[in-house]
């Protein structure tokens, strides 16, 4: 399908780039899945999807007025760290996480700000890590996530209830028997999860705007997803906290990332990308409980800290053969461009 | 005003390199600007006084002995951390905030040590700094602090008390209503707590102290200051910690540094520190409440997390136009050079 | 004595490099002082000493399935921090810390993980300290040990009870009088703690295998325990976090990682050693102060920091002559090699 259409269009542009913005959330640089993705957000509730446009808009409108390069934000990268932190910001202060409230002014210009500040951290990050030619995934939005998260919950002005979502495993009983729906709304709310949607069916729609640009990407997030929630079934997590989506969604993002994105996709890369998926559940649960005394949630942390512990120090290792950020397109192209160049060298 | 007279001296020029030490707080590389200030701190307290005086003589004499570079030396660089830590140890550790305590020996010789670590810490973090051309900041003072404040609490031979400074918002009533001491002595007392002083008329002297040296700077303190203090009332924050100057003392030394400091002032570098300002004092709350349950104070940590993700992606924004650290002397010069500079490149 | 033997050796290289990885533990690259600091673990515990293979071994076969440089591998580096993190998995999840428990299955794969991951890990944080030449050290142990040890109280399949072993200094009595006990136990078990291993004795048998290596580096272990019991009894810290060695282990792997090994042994470099040893036994209580509310243990952190801190700045102090971690093989080589460059230059 050509998408590439409106990318340098002068009017529809910026609606490209922030379509793209949606959807490198999940490391699709594609409006069309983005706006499928944004699509499912609909399906779960108005306000998140419109949350999500404001927060992408907002980041990205950042990176045009700061001359940011264009080739980067015509790539939707400036956009989805700001998407995230919006949504994060919106629904960690809802009363109702699941469909979320429409934010105040005085929250709607903060979370606008937290959008515009992940901007100045993407380009920082990327700076740090240039040398090692690790992308800065979704840290920006962690980074300024949680900043942003502790600092709302004691402004007058800001009317944020206590934190109604649980963010650690302890918080669900423990006793509650796995059943079907343990899986199928497990594995889709994984996905789910990822935009904070906290409904299977939103998680489904996006594995299918993510399969419109790689088959590949939709079935490693797929695959993540069943892995965290297998992992988290052996090793008797909570019920609850598996069904959902908490132990997947991170699991999920490894998945993606390892599984042909920034590696060549070969048998070696891909028991890499399912260890890294494993390691992503059991640390989703670390990481809560070492948040919970604060109250904070976990957010996509877990997903970077094991991805850039597993692609730093990617070239020591002879098995993998890296993908660096500025050449990733999709799985299927960078190993197809993979195969190329092989074949080139041996003749 | 001619004032490197004495840093070539040879007897004089320690002096003038410890009251650089004591400017360079403020990023002011001039011996009186420093001069005035410390008789700022002898306005509160002649204990602070000399506690700071301790700490700048220990972190440089360190550097001196163990080679560094003499240039840094000179310019106070290798000080203004060690007089911030030694007057944050005596002020957390004093029963009485305001005034402070004489250390006991035990403690004088943990001061003097925790001074010169931050020595070792500012070589180290310009290091890893260096290929980003973004300078240490008051890191070395937030990170020796922070880890020589936790120990102090838990040995017998340091007699410290339950802290008796409110580290958090949330320690403060929220109900008190604003009046007009709220802001002039909010806004002063913003400047003092760079230093650790309760004291809003410090914070007015070392204003002046550092308008001797560049008006620019003393300027955006002061705004720096405004913005945390219209900040937190806009958004609700509590009355006791706006007038203890809390929001405050992070966002003036935020808008030093991008406010003409690290960035020519232009009108987007102004707006830049504008908001690089706003988003301090919100952080300032955040890092407060992230802080608390250990008891830990935030100290200048918000100002060097804000202005390092402002600052170190630097390079990715047209918009702005860097001034690496070793050619920062005033935002006076800085924009004098980039005139001249573009003139010469235009003909 | 030649202990080259066996590192090419087709069958038993395999040994001999998993025994080296015991040794680096405390940088020693040397089998047969591996072979005798098992042998002190199995003194004290053969679970112990089992666990202790498992984990270097696993971390090694990781490397060499990843491919990972052949002379790394063959040097133990990376071996020790698989060691340790299988250790501390063991160590802080038995109910009698002393002795260790045997893990179940499910424990064991978690651990075995745990291992690999520190691969990983060490390959990463190589990369990112790379250009400060600077060496990893044990961060990848301490890193994924605590993400591991977090994740591993809230599994229903790993029967983890309460942490039975104290971690900050104040959940011990602070009344103790100090004995000869204090002191001669003290040392020795700070030495055992860097394995985990509460036992003085098994602490002197691991000198006694550093001293067939190295005696510069035994004796630089001593001191640096010294050091951290005698400023722990100075400055009224509770007798039986003394006796245990908990001020003691992080001060004697800061004192042999400075006291000639990444640093030619000087006067100078010998008092920057001792320094670092000190403020190891301070922050050792920081830290643990700090991670008390989360239970978590300090691990050997305090010793990163504070060797970091005082070795990535080194290259800006000229009364240092660093060692670069590829070139770092014992201090008596060292400094042999410092003497004849200098020799040679002169003439």
């Amino acid at each position: 399908m050509r998408v590439d259409r409106f990318q340098n269009h002068a009017v529809l542009g910026f609606v490209d780039w922030t379509l793209r913005g949606v959807g490198q959330v999940v490391f699709q640089n594609n409006p069309l899945a983005g706006l499928v993705i944004l699509a499912g957000l609909l399906v779960n509730s108005w306000i998140y999807a419109a949350i999500c446009v404001v927060g992408v808009v907002a980041s990205t409108l950042t990176a045009i007025v700061l001359k940011a390069d264009k080739a980067l934000i015509r790539d939707g990268l400036f956009g989805f760290n700001g998407a995230l932190v919006a949504l994060a910001l919106v629904a960690f202060t809802s009363e109702d996480f699941r469909a979320g409230a429409i934010p105040s002014v005085a929250m709607l210009t903060y979370l606008i700000c937290a959008a515009a500040l992940t901007t100045m951290a993407f380009a920082s990050i990327a700076a740090l890590l240039g040398p090692h030619k690790v992308a800065p995934l979704t840290m920006p939005f962690v980074f300024v996530g949680w900043l942003f998260l502790f600092a709302v919950l004691k402004f007058d002005a800001i009317d944020a209830g206590p934190m109604a979502k649980p963010v650690s495993p302890d918080q669900f009983p423990y006793n509650a028997p796995y059943d079907l729906r343990t899986w199928y709304e497990g594995i889709g709310t994984s996905i789910g999860q990822i935009f904070f949607q906290d409904n299977w069916i939103t998680g489904y729609i996006i594995i299918v705007g993510m399969a419109i640009n790689s088959r590949i990407s939709a079935t490693m997030a797929l695959l993540g997803a069943v892995i965290g929630t297998v992992v988290a079934v052996m090793f008797g997590g909570p019920e609850g906290a598996i069904r959902d989506g908490l132990f997947g969604y991170n699991a999920a993002l490894t998945a993606i990332a390892l599984g042909g994105f920034f590696l060549v996709l070969t048998w070696s890369s891909f028991l890499y990308a399912v260890f890294g998926a494993i390691v992503s559940a059991w640390l989703w649960a670390s990481i809560a409980i070492f948040l919970k005394p604060i109250g904070m949630p976990v957010l996509t942390s877990t997903f970077v800290i094991v991805t850039w512990t597993m692609l730093i120090g990617q070239y020591a290792f002879k098995a993998l053969v890296p993908v660096p950020p500025a050449e990733a397109t999709t799985p299927e192209d960078n190993r197809r461009r993979y195969l190329e160049e092989s074949e080139r060298s041996q003749t």
